[in-house]
Order: structure tokens, then sequence, then C-alpha cells
């Protein structure tokens, strides 16, 4: 989508054709810097510390980490050690697993000269597919949008409220939760959204406000404390969120605080959609709230905050007393009874186990 | 209650007599530093720019404010002025327009030179009589959290869970929320609070946090989104807040968030408690979603926030966007479905007009 005008990726190979070129997200919205990836353990850097996130780009990201690891080294040993390595850096990210062994499996039975140039054909093919996945799940999104526009009577924008980011920053291109929302708002739907700053790390305010803005879509800021006030006075029309991780029966793990907008959404009428790409489901578990470990994050995330100062730096500082412990869940199931659908790249379903049966008969045939 | 070993309270007079002292709420929790007020002014700034809040507090200063303005003129027409100043400094608390106009109706038909000294007096009794409402909460909340103690054994501590601050900073002693919990703890029954930081202002992070650390209470501070996943795993066994405005029917409308709080509560059976003192229910209404006007304060309290310095100054920070919009309604409205039962200094009720009725017959007579 458009930064300043230009086209951009959230993931892309150097004019070389060999190193990686990302976004280091940790920097916005204050500053749009590109980072550099020329090994492995820039990779994995780039995951374990954010400057990438979101399930789709992170597998993209471990794609290529994976090529940068074979370009240096494509032993076995190396290939075990690389996937070892970018596997661990984000213990909930299914999409991660999913494509390093995806890639695993493709590069173990080749020759050793041969895997860098795989490796890295691969890794092109999962970002193709990543966007055209996603370019789906908006078309599909678009008419549920469309939609609440008809019911509106077409004399006000639709109102949208989102959590965290799942926009083309989370992605490779388009986003998941936002993508449906680029497209209403290019085939001018009059759209406005509300944008949760979602706390701790504040994606929604500094990405998910940023990605709005850049492309000229209306929105609002508002901390994640006031969702269900707007639901409260029927200020919203539809919830969309992305999700990190969706069980078999329709459970989503989602971004710490998605599980009380959707108790919201649902006590006061709002649809409440959750848009995925059938990667991230994971077939092997069914109850979300039981099955998923849920990932906790270090104290500081919650205790300190940073932002750009009054003269233009980017400072840390302190919110917490220095002596009060803190807790930092990163994420929190929502039941599938609270979920009006899943929107993905085949279509929208009912969050359930009947629901995904019927868009991916060939996973429930496993 | 304590700070650093020394009893205080929120507000007091000066060893002179007549001036007002206060701590600066918006100081902590990284300093603690004490404002003496001595013109009416003052008083209004104090309440306007938060140094003190809560809603008994915010009524104290009140009353004091306007003990300082007629010290200065005890005429007619500056005794109204006085009034209208401190009832516009915050539209929603129902307790300043209380105080105001309790002192008003014995100041009028006064003498203009009784009048300061008739107003001094009355302060000081609204504060004695606060604290003795508090204390009286705290004795029954403290009733429920040694029935939970008891459910759950005794083999660990009870685990409760607040919302903003409804401690003693918010009062002028004990706090409502948190007069069970420190009455508890005085009483030898382990209690872990976990303590939601309450964007945008923090009032969870920076007063309750502090309150608590200062009087040796075990807690732990999470973002407001946690709530709801720690509800699901079992690890909330009772939530208590405050609020601001309680209607006949037991509405309550409290700090923005405490209705997503109240709906995993429900969701997951866990007790929500709301602790009250009797001035704080506005008898004139019954429907709070209806009939409670949200206070939307600066957007600039949701874009920026203050905190320390790694070189120990208070700075602040912008969190969005330049470009971005923001909204920032204050408050929320609980309904009373959702509220297992109102802690007032009367005893314990359902958060109804039937329950309500049964603790103050008197009011339902008016």
């Amino acid at each position: 989508m458009k930064v300043g005008g230009r086209g951009y990726r959230s993931i892309w190979l150097a004019e070389d054709g060999w190193a990686v070129e990302i976004i280091d997200q940790t920097r916005l919205p204050h500053g749009f810097v590109t980072r550099r990836l020329e090994t492995l353990a820039a990779a994995a850097t780039a995951i374990r510390d954010m400057w990438v996130r979101g399930a789709p780009l992170i597998g993209a990201t471990a794609a290529y980490g994976l090529a940068l690891a074979l370009r240096a080294d494509p032993t076995d040993a190396n290939l075990t050690r690389a996937a070892e390595t970018l596997i661990a850096t984000r213990p909930t990210a299914v999409n991660l697993r999913w494509a390093v062994e995806d890639l695993l499996a493709r590069l173990r039975p080749a020759a050793a000269a041969a895997r860098a140039g795989l490796a890295y054909a691969r890794a092109a093919e999962i970002c193709d597919e990543d966007v055209a996945i996603n370019r789906a799940i908006g078309g599909h999104g678009l008419g549920l949008i469309r939609a609440a526009w008809e019911r509106s009577g077409q004399d006000r924008p639709v109102n949208l409220l989102t959590h965290c980011n799942a926009g083309w920053l989370a992605t490779v291109d388009w986003g998941t939760a936002l993508s449906p929302i680029f497209q209403a708002f290019d085939a001018g739907i009059p759209v406005h959204v509300w944008v949760g700053e979602t706390r701790p790390r504040n994606q929604g305010a500094s990405l998910t406000a940023w990605e709005l803005g850049q492309h000229g879509v209306a929105h609002t800021v508002i901390v994640d404390n006031a969702g269900g006030h707007l639901m409260q006075h029927g200020r919203v029309d539809l919830c969309i969120t992305g999700t990190d991780r969706t069980t078999a029966a329709g459970d989503v793990c989602n971004k710490i605080g998605t599980y009380l907008k959707a108790l919201a959404a649902h006590d006061n009428g709002v649809p409440f959609y959750v848009a995925l790409p059938g990667p991230t489901i994971d077939w092997t578990i069914q109850d979300g709230l039981a099955e998923i470990p849920i990932e906790e994050r270090p104290g500081a995330e919650v205790a300190e905050i940073a932002g750009m100062t009054a003269g233009g730096d980017i400072a840390s500082v302190r919110l917490v007393p220095e002596a009060s412990p803190v807790a930092n869940p990163a994420f929190d199931v929502t039941p599938a009874r609270l979920i009006t659908g899943l929107i993905t790249e085949r279509g929208v379903c009912p969050a359930s186990r009947e629901g995904l049966r019927s868009l991916y008969p060939e996973r429930h045939n496993q």
C-alpha cells in the first residue's frame, strides 16, 4: 500500500538481489526507516524484536531468513540450526512454524548447492501467495462493509472498529482485517475506523492509524477502554480484527484485549468478524482457551512506553512505580460463540467446525 | 493511609489554620508533592487539572474552595460566583454539585461575617463524614473478601481486580473500592490485587499501585486489555471498582473501561461489586446509558503520555501520528444487570431499585 504516495510491500529483495529489506515497524509512526537484513541472525532479530510483526509477515521473514542462512552455509546442520533459531523467536506464531516447515520439506531433499536458490524462490512465492490471499480476504470483507453501508441508508460513513494492527504492515501487502477497509475505501464506500491504541505495544495507535492516514482513510484513535462505550451508543457498525492463531473450531487467539471487544460487540448486537488467511488456522486444536499457551512478554512493555518528545526525539518513559510488579500476557482467546463470522480468502463462514469445514473440506479430511 | 510510614489524609488544613493542603496527584507515583491552596481559583484549578480527583475528594476540595472564597469576600455575589466556578470544573461529578449546594443552603441565610467560619466548619465535617462512610464501606466489603477467602480454602491469597483509582487518594481517607482491600489486609487476610493501568490517565498504574505499595499490599499492574484473559483463566476471585455516579436503578457511571471488565466478569462468573458512598447516588435518574452525559476530555490525554525518563525527569511523549484524530470519552456506563452488588456505608445490596430502596428508604420516599 502507499507511504507518502509511493507503493510499498512490507518486505522485499534489495536491488542487489540477495539481501532482504523491511520496514522497522518499531520506529513507526514517528519515523519511516527501512532496514537491510543480510544474515539469519538479523532476520531472527527482526522477528524477535518486532521490527516485523503479524503472522504472515513473520512467516515471510522467516522464509527469507532461511534463504540468507543457506546462502552463507547450505549444509544440513546449518539448515536445522537455522530452522530452530527462527521457530524459537516467537512461540505462539503458527505461521512462522508453517513457513519454516514448508521450506524444510522442500530443501532437505535438495542438493546443498541448489538450496539457497530454491529458498529464495520459495520465499518470494510465499510473499506473492500472501498478497493474493489478502486481496481475496479484502474482496470478501468488502461485501460485508457494502451491506452495512446499504443497511445504514448510505447517508453516513460506515463505522468500523479494529484492534491492534492487522493491516498491510502485518502482512506482505493489503493486510487481513484492514484489507476489506482499504478495498471499501478504494471502491468509494465512505468508511470511518475507530482504532484502539492496543496497549501495551500500541500497534493500533502507532501502526494502524499510520497506515490508514497514509492511505487517506478517515479514522479516530481511542484508548482500548473506549470500545465498549462506543458500541453501547450505536457508534460502531462492524468490528473486524485479525488473529494470530485460529482453532479448527473457530476460536481465535489474537492480541490481548480482543476478547473484551468481542464481549462488547455481542452485548450490543454489533457484528464481530475476524479476518484470517487459511494458513493461520491450527487444525490440530479445538478449544483455544484450554489448548493455546499464552505468551507472557516482558513487564517493561507495560511499565515503560516509548514515544516522541516535544523535541522530536524518541524516548521511553516509566509509567508504573518502581516497586510494583507487572504482568504482561500478550494474547487472549476469543471463543467462537462471540464471533459473527470468519473472513477468509475462500469466503465468509460461521466461526465453527462446520463453518470452517465448508470452506476447507480438504483439511477436515486429514 | 500511610505514605512512607506516616499517616495522611488526601486533604487537610495547613498549620496556619486557613490555607488548605492537598497532594498533587498528577505528580504520583514518581514524586510525592503537596500543594498549598489559598484561593478559590487555586481550588478550582486543583479540581479542573486533576491535582485532586475522585468524587468524594472533589466534593471536599470544593467545600474548602468555598471557604477560601468567603474568607476573601463573604458577599452574596461572591458566594454565587464561587459556587458557579466550582460546579463548572467537572460536569459529571455529582458529589461536587452536592457539596457546593449543601454549603450554599447553609451559608446563604447566614450573616456575611459568619460565612467563612461556617464554611470551614462544614468543610471539615464533610471530610470527617467521608472518612466515616469509607470506613463503613470497607467493613461491609471486608465481609465479601473474607467469604471469598473461606470459599477458596484459605490456601492462597484472594485475587481481586480493580479499575482506575477508588482508593484513599480519591476520597479523604480509606477510599471506596480499596477500603475493603485495606481492611482485609489489616485483618490478616492474604490479598493480591490486579491493578488495571486505566488508560488514558493511568490512575491505576500511577495511583492505585502506589497506594497499595505504600501500604504493603501485594499487587500486579496489568494493561486494561488483560483483565478479561485473567478472568477466563480463574485468576480473579472478585472485582471491586468505584463509581462516579450511580443511578436510582443501580447503573454506574465510572472510568472508561469499567463496562468491559463487568462484561468479562459476567461472562466468567466472577462477582463484580461496585463500592460507593450514598451521596454519590443520583436519585433523579434511572437509566444510566440514556440519561448520563459522558464527559469528552481533551484528545491530548490519549495522544500523549507523561512518565519518568531514565534520568529521573517527568516528560511527556507523543504516541499517535500527528495527523490522526483522537476521541477521549472519559467514562462509561455499566448497566445494573452486570453488577453483582453495591457496597455502601449501610451494607451490600443488589444493584437495583429494590436493592437501593432497602438501604436508603428515605430517599425513595422523596
